[in-house]
């Protein structure tokens, strides 16, 4: 029977910025001297922080995997020159094999040295991510002893999947398991997280730290969700979603149970009162998305080095929704919004619009588009869904104008349900270097903007988005009384037989057995079916739901596959 | 010693449509006609002729897979109720495991049943190919004996990996192999596809016949290339490159030398007269890339029912070479080119454009932008960068008005150059549905239509682009007396930096080894790490370098890394 102890572990939450590996190891440097100073032992980082995740194909290159290599060492001299040297970090690289194959790795810093490497043995190759494709996957599990605590190091999906590292450790009689993640976030995942970890710390039968990362890269968005649960899986700490920090925590281990593959400290440490961090409250459903659109939003603006955004507002609930995200996202003093009305706006289309502007305190302009209409119309004779395209592309080259002319960001309005059926303007609405709503349904735009108002009441604030924009029957206004109803069905409907179609996907059979009416199915599967070209033509958005349009859904082009 | 026989086999080199299962029953069902009639008893078709190749995320919708199942199915029938039952066909498709996980078969058709299965056991998960993602291994080889010949199977990849299927069959003393294969076009592959084939007929030692597709799938294009060699891998027949066709040879080939996992007929065919069709010529490389070029555009406008195309038509260099290419594809008279001047254009790009459309037979029409562009910056007062991109955005938005008026498909000019360091519009010359050359640097695009203009001399036609399009100065045109070299260096050093950085993954320190200027190399890498998102905004078109963009190059457009 192994003896007992304790050991103040430090998991660092953070949020790196792909391929910036001086501004990451700052990163990790400012929490090696927070977590030092708290008194930890050891200190985890998220999956491949010193990179930045996911790399994709940069892992192809030479070059960049030679400077990631170069940078973790010049990291473990430069954490003891700051005297942090006695502070063992559980730092994420990309590394390669003998023959220069790319590798995710973690080094074990101690004394400025990197006197271990663990390497990810379960590749995740589905979804989202191409790691078969990227990485040549490792074969060993590696134990570090710790202040007398013998120490087990998995890489988010090798909890994931049975067997390999994880399986080993748990024949090693670890101590402690320190897992570094990449995990993206994604709406109703039923906590399977939680599910996974407590499940690993029973098999292993040790504690199990969980450490995820923060902030958007691209489509994905890391919601953080740092989680430790003891050896019998009972959750002791969770962290804040989406929110970057330091969680310090003292854990009751097994002593020196094991075979360790390296003894870095073997002196346990002294017991002293512990801290415990708590379990922080989840959020609810739309309070995660709200967040995760926020942040996936902040960060594409801020990391692709931009200062403000533009978007047209037709005072419609789809850009009066991104107004509210964007100015949650980087204040309303950078977002600016321009109204483009035509010769069939209705007159509410630019009071809801004002309003808009006015509830949140944006930038507002409005810019008449019937004059250049009017002019490329008579040069180019063109009529019918033609000159409804023309009004859309006019609009777009507008904002892309004034982006030109004043360097702002152009936010795409589009959601998911008119974007899976087609139903917008390639070089028109479309047009945008983000599009933050492209993975929410029009039903969880309404759901959304009430939410987000009720916030505001909560709050004593404006609401920011009009009741009437909430209220009003959807509409493109690019030709006379056009409703979204004339050539869609009803969204309630719709959004139901896409999430069967898309989200679950599901066939023509399923959606049927669901009740609903053939020809409706039909007609939706065909537009999805005829749409993808379009889809590919859609600029980022972040991802929130189990299949988004982008990175998690690659379907050719040129298909003549049909469900009906 | 096992006796020696002859065996008459029939390669089907042909073109399915992703998705369309029934036009592709229908032409394995012509060409198993074809080959009965011939004499063949077995035929062999390309991977996944059924479904068409490459299927991507199709394989995760249980509907395709089953509908694809279910046609094998009905196609063994067919081909029985046909009076084609004695010929043994290997048709791929895509299956699925017990319990649902997608595959990539050939199911062995004979008197209208499927009677054994192989599955493809390698699987390719770089570049272009995702089948880590799309598919589960099989784990099995197969021997059938086919008038008493033991013949192994193997599906592509499975022979350009070593160990798995054909180690197994090298083991099994088989007859003859026989290769099913979706392998994509790439220039300069020097001729790796005979050289394999040789090495693995050695390894097993029989005869191998290797058999491609032909035919555009969005930035594929497939270029046949049907191989047969000897058991000593001497070269025997191949098929011409690009042609659809099958191809009937006689085999001198061991007789039942094996223990097969399944016996189709024991008798061996009486020795006849050999049929042998013998080697067909290589194609140049300008030629290759040009027939490439020309089926990737043809497959893409005819597979997705468009009639025609248009393309703006500037007078310069790409846009000629795009509208002899569109000629070459679809005929000129579905060809609509429009010369779309504005006041900073000089007077060659009007009478060049002019010039092009004449020698070409196309459909020539000027629309003036000027007056279109004074009224938009009249309304948007922009000036600058943003006036230079409004006179390109106006272009792409000609085009498309154009497009919806008459149905036409939007063709994209711009090459793989001014893609790699972003000089191009955003909805400007980006604009359309195909880029048929964006993956031919600029240096490629004056050879190409020099090659084009002197085989039309050979043939005693009208050279279709004009000579001074090749000779002048590259200029943008929107803004007074621009040139290209304004901001680019020169096309002759840019493309080797290019090819360096793109093609062969090299870093900066590659560039500055094979002896460029520091200050140059860190120009155009800035240029390049800075255009991922531009470049993710473009349309499909023809692979047929080593690494496109697209598909085989999957970068994070929010990435801090530098090389400089």
């Amino acid at each position: 029977m192994s003896q007992s102890g304790q050991i103040r572990v430090a998991l660092a939450q953070i949020n790196p910025t792909v391929g910036d590996l001086k501004k990451n190891a700052d990163l990790v440097s400012k929490h090696a001297f927070d977590a030092a100073n708290a008194g930890a032992v050891i200190v985890v980082y998220p999956e491949m922080i010193l990179t930045g995740y996911p790399v994709e194909d940069l892992a192809n290159r030479a070059s960049f995997r030679e400077a990631s290599i170069a940078a973790v060492s010049e990291l473990a001299t430069r954490i003891n020159n700051e005297g942090n040297g006695d502070l063992t970090l559980l730092v994420g690289y990309l590394g390669q094999t003998q023959g220069g194959k790319p590798q995710n790795c973690v080094a074990v810093i101690y004394r400025g040295e990197i006197v271990a490497t663990y390497i990810k043995h379960h590749l995740p190759n589905y979804g989202v991510f191409d790691e078969y494709r990227n990485f040549t996957p490792g074969a060993h599990s590696l134990v570090i002893r710790v202040c007398g605590v013998d120490i087990g190091i998995a890489i988010c999906e090798d909890i994931w999947q049975s067997g390999g590292p994880v399986a080993e450790l748990a024949k090693r009689d670890i101590g402690l398991l320190l897992v570094p993640n990449g995990s993206p976030y994604e709406i109703n995942k039923n906590d399977a997280r939680l599910i996974l970890v407590k499940q690993r710390a029973i098999e292993v039968g040790a504690p199990l730290a969980y450490v995820n990362m923060t902030g958007g890269q691209d489509d994905l968005v890391f919601d953080g969700d740092t989680i430790v649960v003891s050896s019998s899986g009972e959750l002791i700490a969770r962290a804040p979603q989406f929110e970057d920090g330091l969680m310090v925590i003292d854990l009751d281990v097994k002593l020196a149970s094991s075979d360790p593959d390296l003894i870095i400290s073997a002196a346990p440490t002294l017991k002293y009162k512990k801290i415990v961090p708590g379990v922080a409250r989840r959020l609810g459903d739309l309070e995660q998305i709200w967040q995760g659109l926020v942040i996936g939003l902040r960060d594409y603006v801020g990391k692709n080095n931009f200062k403000s955004v533009i978007l047209g507002i037709s005072g419609g609930i789809d850009s009066a929704l991104v107004a509210a995200l964007a100015a949650d996202a980087i204040g309303a003093d950078k977002v600016h919004g321009i109204a483009l009305p035509s010769k069939y706006s209705s007159e509410h289309s630019l009071s809801d619009a004002k309003e808009l502007a006015s509830n949140i305190g944006l930038n507002y302009r409005i810019i008449q588009i019937t004059p250049m209409v009017a002019n490329l119309i008579e040069n180019l004779r063109v009529d019918g869904l033609a000159e409804e395209n023309l009004q859309a592309r006019v609009r777009g080259l507008t904002l892309m104008a004034l982006s030109n002319q004043e360097g702002h960001l152009v936010l795409a309005t589009g959601n998911k349900s008119e974007l899976a059926v087609g139903y917008s303007t390639m070089y028109g609405d479309a047009v945008g270097g983000f599009a933050p709503i492209k993975d929410l349904y029009k039903t969880q735009v309404w759901q959304l903007a009430t939410w987000r108002n009720e916030l505001a009441m909560l709050q004593g604030q404006t609401p920011p988005i009009p009741e009437n924009s909430i209220k009003k029957e959807p509409s493109a206004e690019l030709a006379p009384n056009q409703k979204d109803s004339d050539s869609l069905p009803e969204y309630k409907l719709l959004d139901q037989i896409l999430s069967i179609y898309i989200d679950e996907d599901g066939g023509r059979a399923a959606a049927l057995a669901a009740g609903f009416d053939p020809l409706l199915v039909d007609k939706v599967v065909g537009l999805v079916d005829r749409a993808e070209y379009k889809r590919r033509q859609y600029p980022p958005g972040t991802k929130i739901s189990a299949r988004a349009f982008g990175k998690d859904r690659r379907l050719p082009i040129t298909s003549h596959w049909r469900e009906s």
